[in-house]
């Protein structure tokens, strides 16, 4: 079954779940709307590549853990686009959820999306308990504080920001919890493919950087320009844009060598070679690692 | 060791491990803040008591599972005291999150306790994952959607209100989640459990009801005639004074009638006895199941 059938077909039951039976309607419809249709869907894909190269030993619960990393990510779009955060009234081409259905649905959507993603990874447990309490510890570990995105959103509320721990939890975080988690769903050693989630996630902040700069808001289906509106560092500001370019290649490469020997190895590098790819903005591409 | 130490230290351990490190300062003072000092804990105490009346064979598991519950229920407390909930300045005699720390800090302390909640619980996993699993699935289902308090406080959302489904989820799950978990922590089967933490959340409700009527401000350390204000259901209303006193009487009579045949049966008795007595407001004592 390709990635994305196995990755929408279990975000569909957990959405089924949370909008079964007496759940009230206006949020059903917030729960629906924050998770389809999709975007990339780049961090379960990274979860399941990595299940896979690892030998995808348990693959409910490799579903469940791609899953679950999606939803934390789409409960995340949802509190961060609110008012008192970015303020965004687009998210991928359609209203927000705080346009579509006010603040309190928004942050209520938010919150079961979080819970939601536990619950998903419980729901595998029948399997193989002792994987699934290791994903439980490590997807808290990179949704809360102080090193998941939680905390990393709250560096913007400090006067003196920790730029790197800023980064590292803002974007980075959820990258490391895709590789990781891909692994222990396979019973593997979630140890060694830390270094091949941060160094995605820094790519991907790069990427970000340059979409913001170099893209229009009808090609991202959302406002650019937003690091300057709200003085964040961008990668092009700082490195200027061949820099960052150049910085974008040099990381990707890094995190190609970086991957563990593991049975499937060989496929992985040409996942995140493709992977690669579609990070870049495509007026870019030519430059870029795709060659 | 007094369930009072034990809750408290657990929550000691739980904030410790969210504003460890690098964590950003801002957000570390709010989580510390809308978790100590506490409450009446009422939820976590209960809980252990049942762990307790179930042989307490995990003790480390049912310390994780009564702090989980209470970081949940200080996490709602956050969100819900929001501008766009019920707007509320004060807290336990001190100004609430958002006002202190701002709404973004408000809506990050919310999550990051929510997600602190699973990490708690996944701590305790090397003990007993099997059990750890289970209690990950219980406090997600009345965390979440459709049966959790985020599907309870979505319901003031709609027009149209199902008002059992709402007072179960917003009240009565994070009772049952009480019962419950801590039936599961000792290896006790749950569902046995579930009309005790039912009872006693119905009970909670009216109590709240009560004290939200009778009440000063300055006795509950928030604004009191809530219910008027933002037109929500009240039980005195309904049923007048006298009549709202003679259904808590006969509620908490059924929940104590309700407790399963258990090796601590007896001293749980007790303790949702005496638990009752403090349900109610003050001034009504002298009227309640207290005699």
């Amino acid at each position: 079954m390709p990635l994305q059938t196995r990755i929408e077909q279990t975000l569909n039951s957990a959405i089924d779940r949370a909008t079964a039976n007496s759940a009230p309607p206006y949020l059903c419809q917030a729960l629906h709307s924050a998770v389809f249709p999709g975007g990339a869907r780049i961090r379960p894909q990274l979860c399941l590549s990595v299940a896979q190269a690892c030998g995808d030993t348990a693959p409910n619960v490799a579903n469940a853990a791609a899953a679950a990393i999606e939803l934390i990510h789409c409960g995340s779009l949802v509190h961060d686009d609110m008012p008192c955060f970015d303020d965004a009234a687009l998210r991928r081409g359609k209203p927000s959820i705080h346009k579509a259905f006010g603040d309190p649905i928004a942050v209520l959507t938010g919150d079961t999306l979080i819970v939601q993603a536990f619950e998903t990874l419980a729901q595998a447990a029948d399997e193989a308990p002792d994987r699934v309490a290791k994903l439980v510890a490590l997807l808290a570990r990179y949704t809360g504080s102080p090193y998941g995105i939680c905390a990393g959103q709250a560096w913007e509320s400090e006067s003196e920001v920790d730029l790197r721990a800023y980064h590292q939890a803002k974007t980075g975080a959820m990258f490391i919890a895709a590789t990781q988690m891909g692994a222990v769903a396979s019973g593997a050693d979630p140890y060694l493919w830390h270094e091949l989630g941060a160094r995605i996630g820094e790519a991907f902040q790069v990427a970000d950087d340059l979409r913001d700069v170099v893209c229009s808001e009808a090609e991202l289906g959302k406002p650019t320009g937003q690091d300057a509106v709200h003085a964040r560092p961008n990668a092009v500001q700082r490195l200027g844009l061949d820099g960052a370019v150049a910085h974008l290649n040099n990381v990707l490469g890094g995190a190609i060598a970086s991957i563990p020997s593991c049975p499937g190895e060989a496929q992985l590098c040409a996942v995140i070679h493709a992977t690669s790819q579609r990070l870049a903005p495509t007026q870019l591409q030519n430059n870029t690692a795709a060659e």
